[in-house]
């Protein structure tokens, strides 16, 4: 089923407005679900609206809540999101710290009691166009067994970096697990195996049968490499914003227990610092990337970010396909939250 | 060859004062090589020193330079380390975030015209043991090649994070390539293969052939995420301390060109920011991963510096195995710098 941006974004604001979301906060919790879906990221797309409503009829989502902002330090603000829409608390975070870093150079925001802030690549492109950086670190469930383990005990904990650049901004947006839940399901689904290196069974052996992953842990991307780092992620997270670790990590998959998890937002102004800008200081290097010499049966190096971009522009036009199962759902869901 | 660290050190010591470096700065970057091989990292260990020695004597490196650091905002300083000893910049950068973040709670170091900084984990130890978090990057020698590429394009870029923590400190230190060339190397001299998805050859296809990747380019670790991360570091590096990017970072491996890459320091101060200590607040967590169940065959789960933790205990009784010939270029070295 193929449905334009718009449709897309009138219902979800439909469904959110009914369950008593503030204008603002269906809006931008809307966007970046749709977002997603654009950049071909249909897990963090409006699929996550049925949990997002059942989390906001237990009382777990406060939809008109809003997020409180303490500053810690001239650097450092601590944000209570008070259960709210983690894209608010997002949201008033980054513009905290874009007035804020004109004078710092660097800030951090330390977010709490949000729930899922979504794909990171919307927020980080908004920060670029500003031209500022941006690093996002977020917890998550624990899915991912740590190196020379069994069992799951570390967060895919993504991480985000944005860098304004030309024709578009440098956008990482990737998890820490070799594989998203969401996608062992979908091999599932379709009797496909996994590709190598993905998954361990329960008695933690490497598998590529997706049946065998779902009773035992996603692996971390990259072996040990991937474990250090996430495992990393999830402790400066938890530390920083005095959040839950490992499987105390609770609240977005879910739709029985309050968000335990963290966001961790990083911004640096490059003018205030005096350095020079950087869409031309990465100009040249960038476009030797992307006109490098490709290995055998690869059309182009890309830049992360380019193909998302990409993706966006295409849907725009095309529309964005849904499984007819979800719109369906959806549109039910509008109906029974009118009623 | 089997050589207490208290050799080693007096012998790097004399090469280094011999060449004309201040006590202070050969006790420091003495202090870092035999760290690293104490670590078991001999890479990063006194295999450097004549390296170092032929830049100090051709004038690449001034062994008693003394690094400028600049405020560029109260939470960010960039530093100028004048062809100075690396260590000895990070060192004067340590100091002064310590004692900085103690108001602002986060602050950066952007380190420029350094000499390679060596293994990172010696220098996060110290952040924490202060009680302080560091994280750093790096940029170096484009050695890897993007995902999808042929040609070395991107440096093998590492990372370290530090985070106090009990019975020692969270210490991440890894370079973001699959493989370092010099392990590459040790395959090649030995006859071995090398494990899959290390390298690539001139064509840009994977290769296990260690003589075919010195003609290629390293992989970077965990495929196309491992690519994104290590770019994405590349360019917050470059971008910050207004260093080269690519092919243009040059300098430590070499003895022909200055040092154009830059070195990224982050400090935060937790007890200023009103936080839990680390230690306390990490320690359940930490204990449930060191206690928890193996994969077949793996005796037990680590966290990162644990075992760097171990060797290095083990080396301060039972001394550093040096290969023969590198303890005498060593002495040589010595001999040609007291002549």
């Amino acid at each position: 089923l193929t449905v334009s941006a718009v449709e897309a974004r009138a219902l979800s604001e439909a469904v959110l407005s009914g369950l008593g979301a503030t204008p603002d906060g269906a809006r931008a919790q809307t966007g970046l679900l749709v977002e997603a879906d654009l950049r071909g990221r249909p897990s963090h797309g409006l699929q996550r609206l049925p949990v997002l409503a059942q989390r906001i009829e237990k009382g777990l989502i406060d939809p008109a809540a809003q997020p409180q902002l303490e500053w810690r330090s001239p650097a450092f603000a601590a944000v209570d999101a008070n259960d709210g829409f983690g894209v608010v608390a997002v949201q008033a975070s980054i513009g905290a710290l874009a007035e804020r870093i004109r004078e710092t150079g660097v800030g951090v925001a330390a977010i709490r009691q949000a729930s899922h802030i979504g794909m990171l690549a919307p927020h980080l492109e908004q920060i670029c166009a500003d031209g500022l950086i941006g690093i996002m670190l977020t917890t998550s469930e624990a899915l991912v067994h740590p190196a020379g383990g069994r069992d799951a005990l570390v967060g895919t904990n993504p991480i985000g970096i944005g860098i304004p650049a030309d024709p578009g901004p440098f956008i990482l947006d990737m998890s820490t697990a070799a594989i998203s839940a969401g996608e062992i399901i979908a091999h599932a689904n379709r009797g496909d195996e996994l590709p190598p290196g993905r998954a361990v069974d329960s008695s933690g052996a490497p598998t590529t049968d997706p049946e065998a992953a779902l009773e035992g842990a996603i692996s971390p991307f990259g072996g040990a490499k991937g474990y250090g780092l996430g495992l990393g992620f999830e402790l400066l997270v938890a530390v920083l914003t005095s959040t839950a670790l490992g499987r105390d990590v609770l609240g977005t998959l879910d739709v029985e227990h309050p968000s335990t998890k963290g966001d961790l937002l990083l911004m640096i102004d490059p003018a205030t610092l005096g350095l020079p800008a950087p869409e031309r200081y990465l100009a040249d290097y960038l476009e030797e990337l992307r006109c490098a010499a490709t290995a055998p049966g690869v059309q182009s190096v890309l830049v992360p970010g380019d193909r998302m971009r990409f993706e966006r522009e295409r849907r725009l036009v095309a529309g964005i396909e849904y499984p007819p199962e979800l719109w369906r759902q959806l549109l039910d869901l509008r109906g029974a939250v009118r009623a």
